[in-house]
C-alpha cells in the first residue's frame, strides 16, 4: 500500500462536497478542533441569534415575547428541526431540560407503562453497560432506590453480553447508542428487536450519535430516546437536551416531574395537572430562553445537509486517521480502542497510550485539541461539518512528532504526581 | 388629605438613593414596564457577558472554558452571590434546572427525611394552597402519585387556615411565600416556627420574593427554598432557578434526580452514585451555560446596595400605586386585591375589574405593561431598581383615562367573543 501524502488529504478536501459547512462555523485560529464530540463549535449564526434575543426579544419586547417570539413554542419547534436528523417525525421530539432529566422521565415512564401490562408488571430488571455514561446509570440508580419496589440495574461489561442480558426478567434496556469513550456503536435495529422480543422496552440515549451518523428511531421501532444538542448538534455549551417518545406511547407516557409546561391548559393556572397530548407532556417548567433559542443555529445547518453525507465523510474522515496513525506512528505503542468496522463506529476514534493523558496534554498544547478519559484513552471526534481531511494529516503529524521527540515526557512526570 | 401631584412624584424620584440604578437596564423607550415580576428588565451588562461567554469562552476557548472560565462552577458562584439576597451563607444556595425541577428534588429529599425519623414516619400529608402558583401543585401531585405510598396535598383555600391545616399529619408545608396572584406575603417567621412546633417540615419558594424584598431564611430556620431568577433578579427569560437548603438538612438531602453535577467526583466516570457533601448535590446534569451566565449580571446589581434599601422604596412605589388609583379612579370599579398592610405585601399590586383583562390590553397597547390573571385581575409589578416614582403617576394617569372614555369596550368585547 503506498503511503497517504499530505496533498492527497488537500485533494480530499477539494472534492468534499461538505467543505464549505466550515465557513458557517467560527473556529479559532491555529486549532485543529477534535473534541466536538464533547462540545460543538460555534456556527456564526449563534452570536447574531443570540443578539437579537437578547436586545430585541428580551431588552424591547419584553414580556411579549413570550407569545410574540414564540418563545413558549420553542422546545416544539426545535424539536420538529432535530426530528429528520434521527428518524423521528413532527410532533415526536421536545428540546428541553438536561439529558439526565429527560433520561428521567422516559425512565420512570417506561417503567410505569411496563408495570401496567399484566405480561410485564412483575419485572425488575433494568438492563445497562457499565461502560455507559456514568450519569445515565445515576439517574437510573435514583429513579429505581427512590421507587424502592425491588428495581435493580444489570449493568454487562460488554457489548456481546447484551443480548443474553436481555431476557425475560427485563423491564428496560438503556443504552447509548455510541459509547462516550471508546465510539462503540449499537446495532440499534437488532437491539431494539431483541428486546422487544423479549417483552422489554428499549431508551437510547443519543448524545454521542445525533448528528454524528444517521439515526433511524421509527424504522428500528425504539420506543423512547434522550440526548444532547451541544455535541454535534452545536447548540452551545450545555444547550437543552431532548427526548424522542415513539408515538404509540406517547398517550401512556406519564412522568412525575409533571411541571406546567406539560399541563394540557398551561395557562388556565387550575389546581390539578393533566397531561397535555402528545410529546409536550414530556416538557416540565421553564426553559432557557437564550440558550435554547441558540441551539437552533446548530439544527438550521443541518437542515441543509443529509445525515447520509455526514456519515460518508465522517467515516472517510475516521479511517484516514487510523490509517495515518497506524502509518506515521507505527514504532509507538498506540492501541486502537474504537472499533475497526464501520458498522459498530461512531464518529470519534479512541487510541490508548501508556502516557495517553500526557501525550494529550502536549496535543492541545500545539493546537490539536482531543480530550482524555481513563484508562490512558486520547479521544479525538471528527464532526464532519468543520473538520477538514487536511486537519487529519496535520494532526497525525503532529502527534507523530510528539510521540517521536518525547515531547509528553514533562507532562507524564506532572501527572504522576497529582 | 391633599391630593398627589405629578410634581410630587417628580419629587420623589429626585430623593431616591435607588434612583441611578435605572442606568444599569436597558428599558425599551415610551414603556412603564410594571412586569418585572414576571420577566425582569435586561441589565446592560447581559449583553456584554453573553457576547463574551458565546464568542470567547465558546467560540474561542470551546472545550477549555469548562475549567479556565468556571463554567462548571457557576452553579455555586451564582448560588453565593445570590446568598445574602435571602439570608442565606455561602454554600448554601446553588443556581440550577428550573424552579419546578428544584422543587421536586427539595419535595423529595423532605418527604425523605420525615420518612426516616420515627416520630414522623407516617406522616402522609403535604399543605399548600389552592391559589399556589399551579406548577408547585402540579411537581407535587407528580412525585406522590408516582410515590404511591399514601402521600395527600391538604390544599387550604385562604392564608387564615394554614395554620390550622398543618397538624400531626403534616409531613411538609409547600408554600410561595408571595402570592403570585394577590401578592399576599406570608408571614416566613411564624409559619416556619408554627410547622415546626407541629413537626413538619417546610419548603418556601421565592418566586415572587427573592429581589422583591428581604428573606431571612437562616434566621426564620425554613428546611428548604427554590425561587426564579428571571423575575425580580433578572437574570434573562427562563433564567436557571435556585435551591436552598438548610445547612441542617444537606447531609440527609437525598433526592431522585441523582446525576453527575452532583456526584462526589463527577470527573472519575465511576458506575455508580455518591453523592458530593454539601449544597452541590442539588446539582443533576449539565447547565445551559450562556443563559446561567447572564444571570450573574441581574445579581452583581443587587450586590451594591441591601435589599432593605429595595424595600423601602418598593413599599413607597406600591403605596403610591393604591393611593394614586384609589384617589383618581374612585368611579370606577376598582378592587384592591393584594393587602393593605406592608407585612402582608410583596412588591406588586393587583386591581380587579369586571373588564380587567380588556383594560390591561388597553394599557399594554398604551406603553404600559402589566399583565393579567383570572378572574379580572390586573397584576402591577413594581421592581424598585427600575420603575420610577413618576412612572407610578403616568400609569395612573393611563389607567384613569382609560376607565374614564371607556376607552377598553373594543378589547372587553373582542374578549367576550373568545
Amino acid at each position: 500500500m503506498t503511503s497517504i501524502t499530505r496533498d492527497n488529504c488537500l485533494a480530499l478536501d477539494q472534492s468534499d462536497t461538505l467543505a464549505d459547512f466550515r465557513n458557517d462555523f467560527s473556529l479559532p485560529e491555529g486549532t485543529i478542533y477534535l473534541d466536538g464530540n464533547s462540545l460543538g463549535a460555534m456556527p456564526k449564526a449563534s452570536q447574531t441569534r443570540a443578539l437579537e434575543v437578547i436586545t430585541k426579544e428580551w431588552g424591547t419586547d419584553l414580556i411579549k415575547s413570550w407569545n410574540q417570539a414564540g418563545w413558549f413554542d420553542l422546545p416544539s419547534r426545535l424539536g420538529n428541526l432535530l426530528a429528520p436528523l434521527i428518524g423521528a417525525a413532527d410532533n415526536e421530539v421536545v428540546v428541553t431540560d438536561s439529558t439526565s432529566i429527560n433520561l428521567f422521565k422516559a425512565l420512570a415512564a417506561g417503567l410505569q407503562i411496563q408495570a401496567g401490562k399484566a405480561e410485564t408488571a412483575q419485572r425488575r430488571v433494568i438492563v445497562s453497560e457499565r461502560s455507559n455514561f456514568p450519569t445515565d446509570i445515576y439517574m437510573a440508580q435514583g429513579l429505581t432506590r427512590w421507587l424502592d419496589r425491588g428495581y435493580t440495574i444489570r449493568l454487562v461489561d460488554t457489548p456481546q453480553e447484551l443480548e443474553a442480558a436481555i431476557n425475560a426478567d427485563t423491564a428496560l434496556v438503556m443504552l447509548t447508542h455510541v459509547n462516550y469513550r471508546t465510539g462503540y456503536l449499537h446495532d440499534m435495529q437488532e437491539l431494539t428487536r431483541h428486546a422487544h422480543q423479549q417483552g422489554a422496552l428499549i431508551l437510547w440515549d443519543l448524545a454521542h450519535s445525533a448528528g454524528a451518523l444517521p439515526v433511524e428511531l421509527n424504522q428500528a421501532n425504539a420506543d423512547f430516546a434522550v440526548g444532547c444538542t451541544y455535541k454535534y448538534l452545536n447548540g452551545g455549551p450545555g444547550s437543552p437536551a431532548f427526548i424522542w417518545v415513539a408515538p404509540r406511547h406517547q398517550e401512556a407516557f406519564h412522568h412525575p416531574l409533571s411541571g406546567w409546561w406539560g399541563h394540557a391548559s398551561p395557562f388556565s393556572m387550575q389546581p390539578s395537572f393533566e397531561a397535555t397530548p402528545g410529546i409536550r407532556r414530556a416538557l416540565c417548567g421553564t426553559q432557557p430562553i437564550v440558550s435554547l433559542a441558540m441551539a437552533e443555529c446548530g439544527l438550521q445547518i443541518f437542515a441543509k445537509t443529509s445525515m447520509q453525507a455526514i456519515r460518508r465523510k465522517s467515516l472517510a474522515l475516521t479511517d484516514l486517521f487510523i490509517q495515518l496513525v497506524e502509518q506515521r506512528c507505527a514504532q509507538h505503542p498506540l492501541e486502537l480502542v474504537t472499533p475497526r468496522q464501520h458498522g459498530q463506529r461512531g464518529s470519534q476514534v479512541s487510541f490508548s497510550h501508556t502516557h495517553g493523558y500526557a501525550v494529550m496534554q502536549s496535543l492541545i498544547g500545539r493546537g490539536v485539541i482531543g480530550d482524555y478519559r481513563e484508562p490512558g484513552i486520547m479521544r479525538f471526534g471528527f464532526t464532519p461539518l468543520y473538520v477538514r481531511f487536511v486537519d487529519v494529516w496535520d494532526a497525525v503529524e503532529t502527534l507523530r512528532d510528539i510521540l517521536d521527540t518525547r515531547d509528553y515526557a514533562l507532562n507524564a512526570t506532572r501527572h504522576a504526581v497529582t
